[in-house]
């Protein structure tokens, strides 16, 4: 990096808040963390690398599915905490439940709605 | 609500992270959270309310400048602690800074670069 970074990794304990858009159609595929590390890998790799809050580890996200994140662009906001990044879903699908985004619950007049694109089928992708 | 809520507060502490997205153009504007007062808030008002983490309060967005953000589309991730709003964004700017999107440094080349959409002053709209 050879400019100031806007980056604050301190702000809320060493994570920022790390959403992927579609780059194309600019639906928002899915929100995870980021610790610096995570960061750098991804640079390093042009593939979106997490920092997984449940299993403590760095996630290459698709790393086993092939469903890989490659980078297209890299924001930051305001005040540093959170990153967005326009990506390009390999495999057309970002959730594990094999929707193409996480955010498929949607309430509409009261009533929660499945509203998700079911690309492929979970069990089929992870199984080992 | 009438069906169970996929929203779960207590994953991280009572706050849900939460994406404001402009309805038209899928611009995402901002994030900040929300815990579940401030949700309830937000259905009830039709426009967003967060909780500000810095000043432990609930922030109806846009009260003080006239900026709120108008709740178009509500959505909520696989495992329910990360929101997603379609909003109408009044005045055109999400930011305290003026810009349209808090999401203004952008990572080109190595180099960090205000790549923001400058809408108003904020010396003239939070003036006292």
């Amino acid at each position: 990096m050879t400019s100031p970074s806007p980056l604050d990794f301190d702000k809320r304990g060493g994570l920022v808040t790390a959403i992927a858009q579609d780059h194309r159609t600019g639906e928002i595929l899915m929100v995870a963390y980021m610790n610096e590390e995570a960061f750098e890998k991804t640079l390093e790799l042009g593939e979106v690398v997490y920092w997984s809050t449940s299993r403590n580890e760095l996630w290459h996200k698709g790393e086993s599915s092939g469903n890989v994140q490659v980078l297209k662009e890299f924001r930051v906001d305001c005040d540093g905490d959170a990153v967005l990044m326009k990506v390009d879903q390999k495999g057309r699908a970002a959730c594990h439940t094999g929707k193409r985004s996480c955010f498929f619950n949607s309430l509409e007049g009261g009533k929660w709605r499945d509203v998700g694109v079911q690309v492929f089928d979970p069990a089929t992708v992870y199984r080992k």
